[in-house]
């Protein structure tokens, strides 16, 4: 999977807000410190942690948990029925009141073949091409180094991040104003299965007055980057059914039904002309967006045409409006389709059947079962006869044109993906304020194209809910050669100073 | 690849002719020899022909020269660029003529693991689920017996049979009126590639009166099959490209380019509600069906409603028209989808392409260059930018829909298999009258569904040309379990000896 490697220069604004005392006292902390806090991330991207492998997650957990106790955390660990989720919490008596922040310490399974800058569990920092050693003792680290590791950017690379912001907050002595609690989800690449039903079960410990999910790259743009909801995913499998059994295409070309033909008439119904989903009722139910939203979008740089070049395209698929305002509306998207042979093979058959894999982004409003409901009407409209299993004979012999639905596969956290919080509440929009203060710029989105457990947070526990996307969005994240920034790492040490110490 | 279990009752019909009585003498001599006569079968059997196999084929090549010098034929061997083919010849200084065979002695590759009956190179008797033995002493074997073997009836069989009609009738001191020659492709099932310029060079020897061409099995009524056509196939790949790699979905969902999507839009618009070709143009060049062959097709017992059983479909593509009279029209299939994935994987990924082969099973009057100029041009019409090659980022940044196709890949001996001759034709007519003459009923196809090099005799060579089809429709062609049932092998015998004998 490609991500860009856009690079924007940032535009120079002159704004009242600046870096806090406290963030520049951190500034000056980091740069005497940096070969122990690069150390820190090293050894932590060292760890396999594909969340199939109960093992290598519990040495990440128990790393991660002395870690945070280091820095005065009390740490529980909760088990699941997958991988155990790290509580870590540091309360203040005099507390304004407690953040809560969400990091995963999971990662995609790599192939190490794939990678041409050192391997997943090996972290690599380079300078350009050249390779570089970064020990404890490094100083001066150029800020264009990248650290390679799985993890780096998605997402250890922040939690390493956090806890030097708390180092250096702590060794400047600066007062920390709010308890604060961190949540490690173990489990994040592997779809959060158990994270919702371990927050209900907790529910003192993690209610706060602001949840802060740290995952995802920045904008495009590169500038620090805070979202207030995402897509979350649903999806079926539909494979349309011809003979039982592949079929001499000479034999019976013009004779049986052509599966792969069927599907693609099917799936041709489902956009229109402009690309609009054409399924009835598809956008009734979307969330409209409020007038401080479609300001936030105003106020972003507009990346649609360095898209463009960067990904190969002459149009995108809507011109009519930017991708930050297409990411607030649902998208069906045709993730595979399966028939037959193309490349594999040179069978003169007719296949028996047909498959796709359809994927819908859903925003807030919209349901994966109304969606799927809806999805299934149009396909009946369609005159086709669904089945949810291998249709039997009897089926077959009733039914001309027979599809199988199979729900499920959807990426981006599913339902609980599907949220969205204001972005007027008083409580994020500080949250936004401490972080614009750091460079005068900021991106707000209404909503992030992707997807992860936001609304365990915004919905389910009903907190006033921000993400927050630090690292660099060239980090090729759940790919080959993944990576972080040092700069961009650096700078993500200030915005967790900053949200450690904004004013309530 | 399935093929059919259907099973026909012969119709009993009186008509005045019968079998002659050297085709009786020669019934009577088989009913003496069995054994002999499938033992010699069963050796041919063990031997493995898979056309890449070089070693293998010479041995088929050795073994099968030896087979017919025992008859009195002279044999030669003509090398090519791929598999030798074998002529042999029997001249008689009283002739009236010459009669051309064609068989092939290559068979497709087969995954043992697949056979439920044996094995490829294991002949192996079956009555029934019954393992039988048969040696060259065996006698009164059951007409149901069927030998599983890979080339038992594709085209092995029929070599065997065509050889023990041979040897019926100089057994029974028969007259043979004919010259006979036979050519044995070794690589039919790899394309014939260097069939049709090795029988241009040598004309001499080839130029016959009458050309049969033995392949296929009978009509799916049971009855013995004639055909004077054959469907040659011709394809393409089209691959139409979004951006350059794959994207994630949540992320760049309604922003960049859904080549599946696309493709199936395209694909969609190939045929329209009664599955016809939309494709300008595509049937103009058809030559029409002759009152003959109607009448022809007419006298076929309707066999549409028992395959459609057999593949449990609800209705076929045609209701309009039997398949008979489909095989007359040219086809096109979509035989292979492939995109992103499926079944494979759960990436949520926004594919960078999607494919499909595209087969075109093409009757007389159709030429495969033109009709795939007719197709590029229909993807043009379609809005599409057609590239032969990857494209390059100028390119994609010029086009918002690119369709890379790539000629090949169609089944069905290609250009030299779109081939039809006159039913009308004397010399033709008798042989067809001397093979109806042994049970009074015979399917006489104008064309076949599939595709053989029928062109290199009846258009390349020019001579009189029928296919003939002696095997059972259920013999498993291509796939596991290929068989051939006893009694079909022994009528084709009589078949052979009666076409060796006919009048002139």
């Amino acid at each position: 999977m490609r991500t860009g490697a856009l690079l924007f220069t940032l535009l120079t604004v002159t704004l009242s807000a600046a870096p806090t005392p406290e963030v520049l006292r951190v500034r000056e902390w980091r740069g005497q410190n940096e070969g122990r806090i690069l150390a820190e991330l090293i050894q932590l991207l060292s760890l396999p942690n594909v969340a199939a492998n109960r093992a290598d997650i519990g040495k990440n957990a128990d790393l991660l948990t002395s870690m945070f106790e280091r820095r005065g955390f009390v740490v529980s660990r909760w088990e699941t029925k997958g991988s155990p989720i790290v509580f870590a919490r540091r309360d203040v008596d005099t507390a304004r009141g407690s953040v809560i922040f969400y990091f995963h310490y999971d990662g995609q399974a790599s192939d190490p073949k794939e990678w041409t800058r050192g391997a997943p569990y090996t972290p690599s920092p380079f300078l350009g091409d050249k390779p570089l050693t970064i020990t404890a003792q490094s100083t001066g680290v150029d800020p264009d180094t990248r650290i390679y590791a799985r993890s780096a950017s998605d997402d250890k690379g922040p939690i390493v991040a956090f806890l030097a912001a708390m180092d250096g907050l702590i060794a400047t002595k600066a007062n920390i104003p709010w308890s604060i609690r961190v949540v490690l989800d173990g489990e994040e690449e592997a779809g959060s299965r158990n994270f919702n039903s371990t927050m209900q079960a907790h529910t003192a410990d993690v209610k706060s007055d602001l949840a802060v999910i740290v995952d995802s790259p920045r904008h495009p743009s590169g500038l620090p980057t805070v979202y207030y909801g995402a897509r979350g995913g649903s999806g079926a499998v539909i494979k349309v059914h011809g003979a039982i059994g592949d079929l001499h295409s000479g034999n019976y070309g013009n004779f049986v039904t052509d599966p792969a033909m069927a599907l693609a008439k099917l799936i041709a119904t489902m956009k229109d002309e402009n690309n609009y989903v054409t399924i009835k009722g598809f956008y009734d139910d979307v969330t409209p967006l409020t007038a401080t939203e479609r300001r936030a979008i105003d106020e972003i740089p507009n990346i649609d045409q360095k898209l463009l070049e960067e990904f190969g395209l002459a149009r995108q698929e809507h011109p009519e409006s930017r991708i930050e305002m297409q990411h607030n509306r649902p998208t069906l998207s045709i993730l595979g389709l399966e028939a037959g042979q193309v490349y594999t093979g040179t069978r003169s058959a007719i296949p028996g059947s047909a498959s796709a894999r359809i994927e819908m982004r859903l925003v807030k409003g919209l349901t994966p079962a109304k969606q799927l409901d809806l999805l299934e009407a149009h396909i009946r409209a369609q005159g086709f006869h669904i089945v949810d299993k291998e249709p039997d004979m009897a089926t077959r012999r009733k039914y001309a044109l027979i599809a199988q639905v199979t729900r499920g596969g959807g990426g981006g956290g599913g339902g609980l993906g599907i949220a969205k919080t204001s972005m007027d509440n008083p409580v994020t929009s500080k949250a936004a304020d401490a972080i614009r203060a750091l460079n005068q710029r900021l991106v707000q989105l209404p909503t992030i194209g992707g997807g992860l457990p936001f609304g365990v947070f915004s919905e389910s526990l009903a907190l006033p809910t921000i993400g927050l996307a630090v690292v660099n969005f060239d980090n090729n994240q759940h790919a080959a050669n993944e990576n972080i920034r040092v700069g961009h790492f650096f700078e993500a040490i200030e915005i967790f100073a900053a949200l450690a110490t904004m004013p309530r």
